[in-house]
Formats: structure tokens, C-alpha cells, sequence
């Protein structure tokens, strides 16, 4: 295991598409989504055990999930729980993570780090040496060996490369809920690693069933992977207000000023994407392409999709069920709990923590609008 | 109040057509319907302390129930609890409370007991001073003063006539889910008490509605007066194979031998129901029409029909609710949750105990197989 290897774990959403299942208090990622007695966090961290020293993986939240994860991931030590003081998008996200390992390495340094030929620390040859990989911590794989060799696979193109490299889902059905990586067949660079032509964004059906069709066209997992210095260069050249304000605490990063000087700074960055604010400019992006059994479990509609059914089509997790004249449902009740259905088909039924919501799986758009409606009228006891 | 009224509850159904409501321990009458505190048995029992007193209540049941009722009521004395050993309906469980009634008042005898002329009690007048109602325990009365001045006028008139008295609910829909009584408008015979005619069972739509228009019909409710009397007599003659098994332990009642007699002659007893054993044979059948706000709340139907509802026709007990594009369901989960339905109509969603049933109200008749099917397949864990 290369102890120059890090992990990026993204945890800080909320996931109310997924509500009342995923709650203000407990969101999506820190959920045992499928009855396992793993979080998806948990299997996320897990997932990337054997390939990142586990002082190596970082997970950036907001505060108040700090204590949750230290005791869903408990030989995680505090300061791997990086906790943004706002919500700012993936890029200050990403940029947190970036300053606080270049800090680390400062850290280590003067132990194994390279020497210049006039006896500074070579970081421009260290900081290339670090490869990192960021994900998020709520999406599902399900070949975990696989995922690994696309990451090991991934790590040895970074760590020769100035690259920013992606992950791309071989997709198997015209989703519209992805966005898609179009990558540029006519210039294979390594192994079967391509360079990425566009990025798009979430398609209709039938640009999406033109997109599959076309064999040109991959998910974006929002997994990425690059070495330290590619990354730190892309910020510097394409984000220079989230450069200026986190790059200064690089000095402090693993000491006690850390939290005072994110309190201060993080939420100046502004809030932006990494896929807006650097993939979708920067010219050395790449996409490998990968088949690993994911899922971004963005909605109940891909985690029907995903589950296994019974033959009338019916997903039930967690619970028990039984159907009659129901179809094509997902039902979810606490652990130990029995539906009974009749006449329903194409329903969500999920049930936690006191709320029971059943609605048709064409209408889960407007979860959102509901989990607002019950915050308003409950002032928050069921959010 | 007279010390000589007595009142009998049937609480030893299991009203499994409330399931997942209502459990094999914990049928119906158990159960906190409508989230107010007090089970549909406590609310009968509170409906008669005013006008009967509260040593001459006695509840007959199933053993099991024994514990529980005398933890609902807790001013019960354990032998006003009758346990039957097994299910034989409703002509023998009446039977036995009829023997234990007149075992109570051999007990109270030569205290103010009139003699006849040559010192011997007076039975034959003792019992007909005994005016005793008969009531099931899951009923739901909403106007409980005019239930009880119906049940006074009722008295007048059993405590001088030997007759069987029913009390018939003035119909107001053509409901196809309860039996009908025929009054003999010809024969008006005390203050608005008719002599009934005929006895129907559960009528189809159209005789329904032929039945509600004609006004002489009335909903067989299932509450019955008369005087220990009459009801003996007519035991005597309709029900000589009751009588024989329970009679001899008339002397029994109310010593610690009680129970072992039941015990072994109860079971042999007929299984046969109060209506086809006696009143639909017997010539002095009356039945005094009346109207409080009764249901049997034998069915969800039912349910709904005699609860508030919102705009939309939804109907929430318990619990809290979200409606959207969704009308005329009956939503009950346990006290404190919050249901939010979408797209759904006419349809019963009820959770209690791990179990939660979504059912078209259309299909309640269902609901006794769906209990089997748990029972086969679950072994029992969730009836």
C-alpha cells in the first residue's frame, strides 16, 4: 500500500430526496441503506481499506456530522474529520482536502521526502508522488474489486501525469438523471484511458438514448483522481479565489489553528462545483472508463432500478412484504416491520423514524417540495 | 341507580378485519381506536356506570383477555370477568352471564329479597325485577345520553313485560354490512316499542335501499334488554342444550368452583348465536328504535364513514398527515407519526405494532386472507 496514496471522502450533503429514509439529522451517507449493518459511508471507507492507509483517508462534513462519523469509522482520528463551516459545492470542498494534505506532507517532510540537488525538499517531485482519489460517500458499488483495480489503474497513469482524471460509468440504459463525459476515442493515451471531449449535463430521454447508442458516452461518477500537483496547479490557474483564500492555511493544517482559520476563510470561497469551476476548462482531463455495479442512489427510482425484485417486480428492503395485485414497488420499513400491499403498483413506500410516505415512483421529484411542506407545518419534527 | 340492573359485555371477539390494528392479543375492543385514551372497551364500560352500578357490569371473554381487562378497569372484582374456555358464540356466552346473574342474586338472597306467602323467596318476582343489557365491547356510540335514556326506556318496559327487547338503529344509508329488523308498525305497544317481524340478515344494495325506504326497517345492533325472566324462559324453551350444560352451576357462581365448572361444560354447549337461538323464534321479540351515533365499526368502511374528514374526504386518526392529489383514504399510524400520501385514492393505510397495510377500501374483505397468509408465513409474528 503506498503511503503517498490519499482518499477524499465528500459527506457533507443532506440527500432529502431520500426523506423520510434521510433526515436533517442523519443524512443519506450515514445510513444503513440497505439493512447490512454498514452505512453507505461506512462501505465507502471500507471500499478503499485495502488500497489507502487508513491515516491517509480524509472525509470533509459539516460540523455537525463530525461525532457521527468518528463513531461510524472509529479508527478514523479527529483530525481526518475535516468539517466545512458552510455549505460551498465540491470545489472549496476539494480545495480544503488539497490544502490540508499538502500540510500533512509538509509535516512528514524531512523524513523520506526527496531531496533538490542543493538540499530543499523536492516538492515539485513530492507533491507529484501524492495521487489522490475524491468520491462521494453515499453512492453504491457494487464489484469492489473491480473499483479498486480502476483506481490502482487510475493512480499509476496520475502519478507519471499532470492529469485530472474521472471515472466514467459504461452506461447500461438511457438514464436522465446523469450527467454524461463524451471522451475523444481518436487519441487513446494509456491503457485504454481516454481524454475527455465534453461534459454534459443531465440529458432528456432521447438525447440520452442517443448518447448510449453512440458507445462515445460515459456517466460521470464524480469520482476523481489526480496527483497533488496537477490539482493544486488546475486550483492556482482556475480558481484562484478559492486558491487565495485556503492556500495561506496550508501552514496550519493538522494543528490546533485549523478550525479557527477554515471558521474564517471557507466561507469566503465562493460556491462552485469542481466539475464547473476546473474539469469542464481544464485541457488535461481525462476519463477512464469503468464497469463496477454503481449507482449514485441519487433518487429511490435508481435504487429500485439497482435492487433485486421479486417477480411481479416488487423491491422490498429491509423489511418484510407481501404483495397482492401490487407491482413494480419499492417498500422500505424499519428492520423486523411487514407491508402488506394491495392494489398498488409503482409505488415508493418507505417508512423511518415516524413518517410513512407513499407516492408513485414518476412522482419523486417533488420530494423535496414535500420534505419543505412538513418543515413548515411540523416546524421540523419530521425533517 | 337499581342495584338489580345488571349489564353484560361480549368482549371476546378478535375483530380481525382491523388487522394490522387489531392483534390475536390484542383484538379490537382493546384497542385506543381513535387515539383519545381510552379503548373501546373502557368507553363501553363508561357508558353504562351511570346508570347501572359497577359490581353488577360483568365482562365475558376469552381467558386470555382476563389480565388486560382487569388492568382497562380497574374497579372490576376478577368475577365480574367470565372466561369462556372456548368460542361458542354469542347464545352460550349470554347463557353463562344469565346463570351468573342469578347465582349473584342467590348470593344477595334473604337480604332484600320480598318472600311469598309462606317465607320462601320470591323468585319468580325477584327476576323480573333483574333488568339486565347485553352489549358488545367494540361498538362505537358517539351520543351516550341517548343511548342511556334508550336503555332506561327500555327497562320500563322489560322490568313489566316478559319480553326480549333489541334495541334497532334508525337506518340512515342503505349499508349492505349490517342485518335489518322488521318492526310491526301495526302493534305500537309502549312509547314508541314495536313487536318485530322479521329479522333479515345482511341485505344486497338494492333490498338495502328498498329496506331504508320503506321505514319500517331497522340496523340490528346487537343490544339487547330484558329481564332475567324472560330471558330464562326463553332459554328454557329455544335453547334446552344451553340450559342443560349451564343450569346445574347456577350454584356454582361466584365460588372458586366457577371456573372449573365452565371449564367443563361450557365447551359442550351448542355453537350457536343469540339472533338464530332465540330471538329470531321467540313470539315476544320487541325492538325500540333508536339513534345515538352507533356503529359496530365492524368494518374500516365503517370507519371512515362515521369519522371527520378533511376537504378532500381523508380521514386521519392518530397521527398526522400530508395529502397530496390524494382523497377520500382512512389513515391511521401510531400516535405521533406523519403519513404523507400522494396519488392515492379510497384507500385504508394503517400501521400499528411493525405491520403496515395499504389496502383499497373497496378490498377490505381481503383483510381476513392477507391475516391468514401472515400467519402461515410468518409463523404467527405479526397476528
Amino acid at each position: 500500500m503506498n503511503e503517498k496514496n490519499y482518499c477524499v471522502i465528500m459527506a457533507g450533503g443532506i440527500g432529502s430526496r431520500f426523506w423520510p429514509f434521510s433526515r436533517n439529522n442523519r443524512p443519506k451517507q450515514f445510513l444503513d441503506f440497505f439493512g447490512i449493518g454498514r452505512s453507505l459511508l461506512q462501505m465507502t471507507v471500507d471500499r478503499f481499506r485495502p488500497i489507502i492507509p487508513i491515516e491517509n483517508i480524509l472525509i470533509v462534513t459539516n460540523v455537525a456530522y463530525k461525532q457521527m462519523i468518528l463513531e461510524q469509522i472509529p479508527d478514523l482520528r479527529p483530525e481526518q474529520v475535516l468539517c466545512e463551516p458552510a455549505r460551498r459545492n465540491t470545489a472549496p470542498c476539494i480545495g480544503y482536502a488539497i490544502a490540508h494534505i499538502k500540510g500533512d506532507m509538509r509535516k512528514k517532510a524531512g523524513q523520506n521526502v526527496p531531496l533538490t540537488a542543493d538540499g530543499a525538499v523536492d516538492w515539485d517531485n513530492e507533491l507529484m508522488n501524492a495521487n489522490i482519489v475524491v468520491a462521494p460517500s453515499d453512492h453504491l458499488i457494487l464489484q469492489e474489486d473491480k473499483f479498486r483495480a480502476a483506481i490502482l489503474k487510475g493512480f499509476e497513469f496520475t502519478k507519471k501525469n499532470d492529469c485530472l482524471m474521472t471515472l466514467g460509468m459504461q452506461p447500461t440504459r438511457p438514464e436522465t438523471g446523469y450527467g454524461y463525459i463524451q471522451k475523444d476515442a481518436s487519441e487513446v493515451t494509456y491503457n485504454g484511458i481516454y481524454k475527455v471531449k465534453t461534459f454534459t449535463e443531465k440529458p432528456d430521454r432521447e438525447l440520452a438514448e442517443v448518447f448510449v447508442k453512440s458507445g462515445e458516452f460515459l456517466w460521470n461518477s464524480g469520482i476523481f483522481l489526480w496527483n497533488l500537483r496537477a490539482i493544486r496547479t488546475a486550483y492556482i490557474q482556475y480558481l484562484p479565489e478559492v486558491v487565495e483564500k485556503l492556500k495561506p492555511g496550508e501552514m496550519l493544517m493538522g494543528t490546533d489553528k485549523e478550525e479557527a482559520f477554515m471558521q474564517e476563510n471557507f466561507p469566503l470561497c465562493p460556491n462552485i462545483s469542481i466539475d464547473y469551476g476546473v474539469m469542464e476548462k481544464a485541457p488535461n482531463v481525462y476519463v477512464q472508463p469503468a464497469s463496477f455495479g454503481w449507482s449514485d442512489l441519487g433518487t429511490w427510482g435508481s435504487l429500485y432500478e439497482l435492487s433485486d425484485k421479486d417477480p411481479q417486480g416488487n423491491v422490498t428492503l429491509k423489511s418484510e412484504a407481501m404483495y397482492y395485485d401490487s407491482e413494480n414497488n419499492v417498500v422500505t420499513l424499519p428492520a423486523g416491520h411487514l407491508a402488506v400491499l394491495k392494489g398498488l403498483n409503482d409505488y415508493i413506500v418507505a417508512e423511518a423514524d415516524g413518517v410513512l410516505l407513499i407516492c408513485p415512483k414518476s412522482d419523486e421529484q417533488h420530494i423535496r417540495q414535500m420534505v419543505t411542506d412538513a418543515e413548515v407545518r411540523f416546524k421540523g419534527k419530521f425533517n
